[in-house]
């Protein structure tokens, strides 16, 4: 008999429809000997219609009271899963975040986990009930109810399923598993069956839209089992676990491309020490999240910064970067959101030499300008111009064969 | 300075522009002096919504399911009303009906408050803030959340206002006050400026429908001050207090009449001990709610039993009534949904003999038939046919000048 933790996802539970077929579901797994803890999000658009509200309201919005509003929307998805379950004659009980005891700090709108207690989750499940736990929030030790931000449900999918040593936690979603690259710009991706903890997580944070990358963080340092797969086809999907359970490992397993982020070049900057702290001291204060950073060795004492940031955080970035530029003796400060950023990720990479030579091989036949270069012991990525993104995609796909 | 518990129903929240319109008010207020502590119910029909998503979802729809489900409209019109506030520079802080200590016994969607700790209302009060607590919900010695039933926030406001020993309750809804008859019906119905405890609880138990008829009765029970008043146009309403401020007591304050209860007549009962307690404790049973119960002078030893309750029960109550006849010996039971409720109230009618011959004159003039009366020293209700009720409102509106 196995603990498995699911998760539903918006889409999963968007009408009674939908909210009747997870709980026929749930039922057919407890019915083959499973037990079975539930983390649901809001059902379909609920949460951007509870922010589209507070914004038509207010335009402070307290982090503190957006988060009690936003915390309704698990709250009614919940209640309707448990009273579903009744009707099947299946005992249910459903838990808030906090009285899940899931504990955390008190950032609102992005608060972190520190604890997941779970006493009233294992007393009913000891008493036989599916244990259907609101996702998305938890309440902070001040006592006050927090949300985890976009994706929070993921996260709380896999911290339940670590507090409670659940054999896995498996990701109910609109889609089928994780693709070797978005089906939409490959027709010929393929979902993988299998990948490693690591894997996972620098696709997702490459731009692999699902799971959540918090998820995918605290599966690989807490080693919870996943599998992502559909709540429509009910399909086998891609499980994620240890690097050495993982079947074949390819050299290459995806492609993964993302065009929300811009790039910001501070050209010019004298090389000494000091100067990166101060600039990305700045923005870290102004909570800009910096993903790329690439330094050129200097020539005449002189050195380029650029790094990547969200669009959404350009203009706060961009203002940072110059209201430093006199004091760290920049020559210029720069900015380009027309990027792309289009990432190979495999496990197997870091011990076959050349996968970086046939990228760049291959964008060069393309004629394709490679703009920044990081890597990773398992990934490579190259930030390119937004209209070169599909092609790219789409060429590095056929390279390593991936279709 | 005084401290007012302001209570806002569903219209009065109903969207974006009304929710502001209710922060500048309470920004009004918070500047004349007052402190505020809010009861807020859910946007518009949002429980409604609610109740039919779960409608759609369950044909069981557990208890404690329904209310974590319902009690979620109020977070989100509490959250919504204190971002409101904060954009005014009015410090605010919400508060669940949990998180107010508003504590109550375990019965699911229409619990009944036993207690009300208050203690982070008072804290927050005494930190300058203005409070907002949910309406319609508590939580139960056992930790669930409860609700109160339909107009539950008309008693959590009462009851806020009882334990914080509030100067008084203003309870805003879409009418501007308590009206000496039904306006749709009576259009030279004028707005009564003051009432008694007891006229106000009298004529919500005979149908007038704002406030809540338990918290017209915790009210008058705990001697808390009302106004009743409108959020629409703010005009000065109806002051509910003790009766010997009611200034210029009338005989008669109000005709009220309710069209949403059936007559069950047990007829013909053997006139023994113990038939009533069999018959009522069955309804009692099956939750029935009883509302005015006839018997006649027995006659030869049987006597026929009539009392009216709610439409909704009489499927129940009658069946019930039905399986007792052998039992109790009855000749037959009859039911007739075909009836309307007419009553005036008027504190001053206990000691003006004569009342209620002016009310059988005035109806046997309209030649409308009375077919059950019953009294209190402040009320006098009659049961009349249906199709004759807006008449019998009117001709004794006229008849004791109330226009």
């Amino acid at each position: 008999m196995a603990l498995v933790v699911h998760k539903y996802g918006g889409t999963s539970v968007a009408d009674a429809d939908r909210i009747r077929a997870v709980a026929d579901y749930i039922g057919r797994a407890r019915r083959r000997g499973d037990d079975v803890v539930v983390a649901i999000s809001a059902m379909g658009k609920t949460t951007d219609v509870l922010e589209r509200l507070a914004a038509d309201v207010s335009t402070s919005r307290p982090g503190r009271e957006m988060d009690l509003l936003l915390s309704s929307g698990e709250r009614i998805s919940m209640a309707l899963l448990t009273m579903a379950l009744a009707d099947l004659g299946i005992p249910a009980v459903s838990l808030t975040g906090s009285q899940a005891g899931i504990i955390t700090d008190a950032s609102h709108q992005r608060a972190r986990i520190l604890e997941v207690r779970g006493d009233r989750v294992r007393e009913a499940l000891a008493a036989g009930c599916v244990v259907v736990v609101a996702g998305f929030q938890g309440v902070s030790t001040g006592k006050d109810v927090t949300t985890l931000g976009r994706g929070g449900t993921d996260t709380t999918a896999v911290a339940l399923a670590a507090a409670l040593g659940a054999d896995r936690a498996e990701i109910y979603t609109d889609v089928s598993g994780v693709f070797s690259a978005d089906p939409r710009v490959v027709p010929s991706a393929r979902r993988l069956p299998h990948l490693s903890w690591a894997e996972l997580l620098e696709m997702c944070a490459a731009g692999c839209p699902k799971p959540d990358v918090r998820a995918a963080e605290f599966a690989r340092t807490h080693q919870v089992r996943l599998e992502i797969r559909s709540s429509f086809t009910w399909e086998p999907g891609t499980r994620v676990g240890p690097e050495e359970e993982v079947v074949e490992q390819a050299i290459v397993s995806a492609v993964v491309h993302e065009v929300g982020e811009a790039k910001v070049t501070v050209a010019g900057v004298p090389d000494r020490v000091g100067v990166s702290a101060t600039l990305f001291g700045a923005l870290a204060e102004r909570d800009v999240n910096v993903d790329m950073i690439v330094q050129n060795t200097s020539l005449e004492g002189r050195t380029d910064i650029s790094f990547t940031i969200p669009v959404r955080d350009l203009v706060v970035g961009l203002e940072a970067s110059r209201s430093l530029r006199a004091q760290i003796g920049a020559a210029d400060v720069t900015a380009d959101a027309d990027i792309a950023k289009v990432s190979i990720i495999g496990a197997g990479m870091k011990t076959n030499p050349g996968v970086a030579a046939t990228v760049f091989r291959t964008l060069a036949d393309e004629q394709i300008n490679i703009e920044m270069i990081s890597t990773s012991p398992i990934r490579i990525s190259v930030v390119v111009h937004q209209a070169d993104a599909e092609r790219a995609v789409q060429s590095l796909h056929a390279a390593f064969k991936l279709g």
